[in-house]
């Protein structure tokens, strides 16, 4: 197994040195290309979409609806089997609940969400919400967690999903337990006729793992986007640069050693500005999966409140809640433009392209070979008070 | 004696370069495990605690009562022979006047610290204090300072305790003096019945020789948590996770030079999230000794109010004071949860234990060895103002 | 081709560590020097400059009156064929809406900026905004976009110019087209009359593909200044004080490829201190491209407001735009003082001659060698809040 | 010449790292010692003195009274023979106007300073201030610039001080001039009777240069307090911990090819605490000058503002001014305590003897071997908004 740059921190205990997104930057280089000859599209299976967007299984961001929008502005709407349109007939009423618990600069309350999250799964919802996707005639996707697969993916499939996706925030494919069966990765894929996609993995042999079980696609990362506190509640960190092109150097290995599986990695994490996305593709991801950055969107169920599912735990939540945002435009105009701001959170993959086309690459494939550069200030356009009044 | 990475800070004059916790982070690997498989269990000596936890000797959260609570919860209470419980009759008056004195945003004056602890020790408060504690059935350990071990040890030991800890900020096996005697902490330790624990050390080197007093546990780390103002005051940083690997370094060198001696490496600096104390024991600790976090429980003497005991110096305090914290529920549930909090500051043990789970650990002895990571971005769950209005 | 230090940031995928201005400073050594021993100027071409500095095209800090200031005061003012001025009869209505609707800390919204540059430009007014600059006697500047190179050209040479600068953001050599005629800028360069400005390049390459076009002066850096957000949207960073002197070794090679032809290096970026201007030179440019330092001047048309051009974009603006700057004195005063405040945004230029005079430095050529460290701390005169109150 | 470490900011363009003060950090390490046989006295030439402490010749701190106090609690005072005691018969009012020009969060303007500074300097001014200090009994410095020695020094010397300090923000042994008659310092120094402190110098080579001049005493450093500008205005910067320890090996090497001649080190920067005070002197300082820490005494001449002299310069500016700091007690309390506050500003020079004490050091001679690490978190006592309400 190859090994990264290791560092001793003190007599004999080493660490890897790790690189967040973003404190690697693409260096513009020889060439530029024309904007209208560079693609962003992305197949994974017979799937194939205009942009390599998956979208988290985050209530915050998608129902249904919202994923039917999201496929048909050329992305992958995943639905979460376990959130709040799996729970509820009809959740409207909570996602208000949870709006109006939010202050000006605040998210609701954790407690909140645990409470309304305690309500149980309920199948029929599930096979409900998945029929409604998959008639709007986008590719249907769902998302089970590594402990209800074996319960919930019968619904699923027996629904008509295209891909399942597998994922909890740490996700392996060795489960050691004493109390019961764990869920055999391998055996499960085996017998599924559609794609896996499976995850969150945080490092390459990880990534090798979960790619040996069949999965069409890996997830790297742990969902750590900047509302999540994995690090101050478990201190694990994932910096992920480091991360993508540690599980892009095992898609490489895996495709040596099966003569030609290739196996896609899906970045997870802070990804939250188009120039995000861009060093996630540049890293070695063939999409990104994103969740807070659409919840500006006009269409975002919660009226642009973020959580992750992890910050709902019962137990020992792991992220926070946002304040509610304000809408930046419609779904399309987030994802497609044109911006009305200089932000990098709208016309997230139109920026793509342009990355694309001012560094001379032709398809993301070849984009994976950007060259990059480690330091350099970071991403502020100088708010108020940076100088003279 | 081994030495670590070494940078040229000027022509021919070296520093070492050290780590704090927060830059140390933990990995997911290949495997992980059942939550119920985990053990957080410690035993030092006869001792044995359900959780690695030792408290930091501070009046602030510390009195008979909360150390009866903290054993009762799994850990291990220390409760100070030189603080207020041994200085007043009924220190609740004292507690009240320091919690009063503090603002919404300010803790109370050092000069009104300096003051409340210019009352004297008085030995048969001291005895007292110890009876209460071991009367309730927990194991009863009490700090002294190194300067007033000879005189105040007597006392301590005849009540009965069970662990006695010397400490002091900076402490030596090699007390050089010329105006008296100083303890010989060997020949001490010695003619003692009951174990001892001592520190804080620094380094490799100190952590070995105060493991050859005789020693069964050393604290490694000067008591720098965020209100410590060692480094500007006295110029003095020990960066802990490499202070934590050194002294496991030492505790491996010891066990091989004593064919056998295991003397335990507790952790004390800023831990101040069950996320540091995951870093903590990964980086080769066998408890972390805490102090602050134990404010936010409802049972803590001061009210929410936090000083360590270094900051009622008579001459040169060294820490600042807080504001009072908000209670965040019982002291059981700040250690063993549930949290309805996601910033990593209540349910501090069971936290450790899930990430045990999820990087596939069994016991500490073995999560001792799991990857680390340097780099990545700090733990923050984003708060208002971090993006969109 | 030579190569920089390279980090593995994951496994088999390398990034280059690239440097700041901010993070490079000056070391004073040795020798000393007279005030008023020491040159500033600058040549390309046939043109001398008392200052080497060079303005960017900004419609914010640039208009006809203006380019005769700078060029009075000893630089290089440039007009912009694509700006306000071009597109305008007479921009001062649009120069007020858009200081009007800034705020005490907020610029003009972006929306507006889109709007305004939506007016086309029109030739006539390109030739106008060219003869009153040259009537007035100082070397006349123009710049157009590579992609209106070939319509605007025309009429820019024909009216005159002194220089003509073909600047975007990121500029190749090798523009790579299916659908149309790229712009072959070597070819285009040999047929003109005028010497030719081109940029902004990132990297070696780049810089040295764009010398062998023919090019008088290469542009290095991408126009980040703080204002700018092409972090944020495309991913892009390029640490400038390492693209300078890249580029100054492109230089190198070139002059020596070529049997003497000195190409030079402006560059173009976060310059907006005194003291980054000197880093910039010393790092191996031969003159800066200022624009956001310009509007502090008296004289600046948008009354202190600043705005790149980028940030008008109509899909994908990538840049901020300010609160209005107060006045700090004269355009003059500005770049040549005498300052009355110490933050080194004023007396630009004589600051620059006073580090070259501590530092030993005779002329700006014999400056690029000055001795240079890495580290030491920000650039603050400490703010309230600093300390004790 | 010795080397250090080197970095490649691009292509053949080196810089050298270096290292602040605030990143350097003392480890405590196998030995303690009583506080109590713990010396921090410092002789230079015959004259000796109880703490390493030369005064910056700062009018914001230095008064000939002042001066006397600083004598009294063992240190060294110095005089500015440019500063308002020599430009005004009766400073008091210049002070007022000062102190009142001052807001709550702001310090007097920098024109206002211009303004007093332009007042001229007359010579029996500075004879009878020498007076006035040496008549109290206490050591006598006074402090002129180099463009000034030749004119100054002789009324200096005859109104008869102990030691003459010629300094500048930056100061060579080789100043080039062609306009007239630079000062030879190795000439003006052999023609003298009193022993001379020069500097500032940024690097071994030049610190060595000025001893080899014959001076007493060299100051490293160019002077960059907080407040200073020197990195904005001039791109000027010096790691201080690194600068020392380079000026401590010109030391070593000087004291090699003289065979005997030991030149003090005297730090001036960003020294502000007792924690930077000890930091200076353990990189290889044997005295440290100070200016603003002493704002605080409540004997300071202008009430706890701030500025340093080059903030007054009449064109170019290099230094900020700061808000009124309260008093924190009398100048005796500042320099030897007891503190009633943890934050490193008060009992600067009892904190000193207790760093060597608790690293067990006798001597500030030996205190500059004392390990240093490279790392660590700062030196913050966590303030309000740490963490829970």
């Amino acid at each position: 197994m190859p090994v990264r740059d290791n560092v001793e921190i003190g007599l004999n205990r080493f660490a890897r040195r790790g690189y967040d997104l973003d404190e690697v930057s693409i260096v513009p280089s020889r060439r530029t290309r024309d904007h209208d000859d560079v693609s962003t599209a992305w197949q994974i299976d017979a799937f194939r979409f205009e942009i390599p967007l998956v979208t988290s299984p985050s209530d915050a961001v998608v129902s249904p609806e919202t994923a039917v929008a999201v496929g048909e502005a050329g992305g992958l709407g995943v639905l979460n089997a376990e959130g709040l349109w799996a729970r509820y007939d009809d959740p409207t009423d909570v996602y208000r609940r949870l709006r109006d618990a939010a202050g000006p600069d605040s998210g609701p309350p954790t407690a909140l969400l645990q409470e309304v999250y305690a309500e149980p799964v309920k199948p029929d919802l599930i096979a409900a919400r998945i029929k409604e996707v998959r008639d709007a005639g986008v590719t249907t996707a769902v998302r089970v967690s590594p402990q209800h697969t074996v319960a919930l993916a019968p619904t699923v499939l027996a629904a008509g999903v295209d891909l399942l996706v597998i994922q909890g925030t740490i996700v392996s494919a060795e489960h050691v337990t004493t109390g019961g069966d764990a869920l055999n990765l391998k055996e499960f894929i085996a017998d599924l006729d559609v794609p896996v996609i499976v995850g969150g993995a945080a490092d390459y042999q990880t990534a090798l793992h979960l790619m040996r079980t069949g999965a069409a696609g890996v997830i790297v990362g742990v969902g750590a986007d900047s509302w999540s506190t994995a690090d101050a509640v478990m201190g694990v960190r994932v910096p992920l640069a480091s991360a993508i092109a540690d599980a892009a150097a095992a898609r490489r290995d895996y495709l040596d050693e099966t003569g030609g599986r290739y196996v896609h990695v899906i970045a997870n994490g802070r990804i939250e500005t188009s120039g995000a996305i861009a060093r996630a593709l540049a890293c070695g991801a063939d999409a990104v999966q994103l969740g807070e950055p659409l919840r500006t969107a006009a269409e975002a169920p919660a009226g642009g409140v973020w959580w992750d599912s992890v910050a709902a735990h019962p137990r020992l939540p792991r992220g926070g809640t946002s304040a509610p945002a304000q809408a930046r435009g419609s779904l399309e105009e987030v994802l497609l433009g044109p911006a009305t701001s200089a932000d990098g959170r709208t016309n997230l993959f139109g920026a793509l392209r342009r990355t694309m086309a001012k560094t001379g690459y032709r398809d993301l494939k070849e984009f994976q070979r950007v060259d990059l550069v480690i330091g350099g200030n970071g991403d502020t356009a100088a708010g108020p008070g940076h100088l003279v009044g």
